[in-house]
């Protein structure tokens, strides 16, 4: 079954590279981070946008496997999946090469809301969200 | 007369944005780095393996005017044109907004090339960039 | 007890906040990045040495609790501790502000290390890690 | 006559480094954009204290010579002095290589004021940087 609701095509840029000749792992967060916000974009809602709403969604927790490093010149396809626990949102993101589908890194992004300074719910979030979640029997 | 020889569309990324919230100008320099380093690859050299050769194109001086900022979802056209002065190649390099054609940036980019740790000539660069090269009367 | 065996004091720049006018969470791969390597070198040897011999460790799987958002203008202290599990060597790399010891990061990265391209043991490695690692009864 | 009327010693971080070994061109805008920062901060407002005032440095122009790349472990200062020109401000900021003084970047920041949106004079940035001006007979 394929769980995943969202996928975007990027490519590796040099300058993301570090002196290993392979990708920083903190791009990795870049990249995930920058999925999230399109596929938010998608659904209708701009991560600017809640900003000025004084809706802050923030990463609480971030596990990142890394498999198999990107070189300059790699193209990956960053795809994603989301779940709900209690007040979290849980974004299940993996990224794979695009010339042979390897996959480059399996990551879990733990999100809460931050609304007015105080952790909580927003509704125009879960609203926008809702289609979205994968509900597992 | 339209002088550029190569164009790329990118769209800001909202980690790019500083707490001014629109993209810190170091990016930029990203930008423009990333939009001479597909052009060397549409022509048929990468980066990467010029690195592994020993050559190494390396930016001696930059001037960049900031026209108008990029913010939070903006699109824009990075677009290049190249001439040739001595041992330097000198890349102009122009962004425009895609949403109104606005102009985000100017910046020249004088590049030299240091091969084996030496200031030189490539003559697999010249050869490649020859056919680029815009010769004003 | 205290298990940290090395920290280092930095403070935030502002190009590493984002539109949220925090810092942006890759930044804080950077910080603990650049905290093994500042201990690496206080224990004699430097990754872009052993980059040059071939021995690359890499990052294989990394954890990241986010507790607080530094801001502008906050100073931090980054300390780690290190334990040993097979051929994984594992960073537990925690972030404090300075100007209250409020915890900011909570974070655990596991370690292996690729030699000639294949994962390995570096006995350079092993001799200049074994007088830190944190042995518990 | 020494003109510079502020310096920041700071380390190369091994992030900074591309695939070429070498600090990446784009982080010395980082450098020197941080040390203005800290130079302010030194004379007694803060960056992020003016954008919540609605006034915003920006930076107009640009320009960076090239002279001597950084590589990792190196630590090097950064020094500036600051001359006006009309409504601009103008940094002048250079970096040295700590180990032998040599002159790594030689760069010249034109900035502007945006105040509520527009360009404008910021009375308080005036007061604050009216004693650090170069005046030249």
């Amino acid at each position: 079954m394929n769980k995943y609701i969202y996928e975007l095509e990027l490519k590796v840029r040099d300058y993301e590279c570090d002196l290993q000749g392979i990708v920083n792992n903190a791009n990795y967060q870049h990249y995930i981070e920058h999925t999230r916000h399109e596929f938010l974009l998608s659904a209708g809602i701009s991560f600017a946008y809640l900003h000025q709403q004084q809706i802050d969604p923030v990463v609480a927790r971030i596990t990142m496997d890394f498999k198999t490093p990107l070189k300059s010149g790699d193209c990956f396809i960053s795809k994603l999946y989301i779940k709900k626990e209690g007040i979290k949102y849980i974004f299940y993101q993996d990224l794979f090469r695009s010339s042979d589908l390897k996959i480059v890194l399996k990551s879990k992004v733990e999100t809460v809301c931050v609304i007015n300074g105080r952790l909580g719910h927003s509704e125009l979030l879960d609203k926008t969200l809702s289609p979205y979640i994968l509900n597992e029997l």
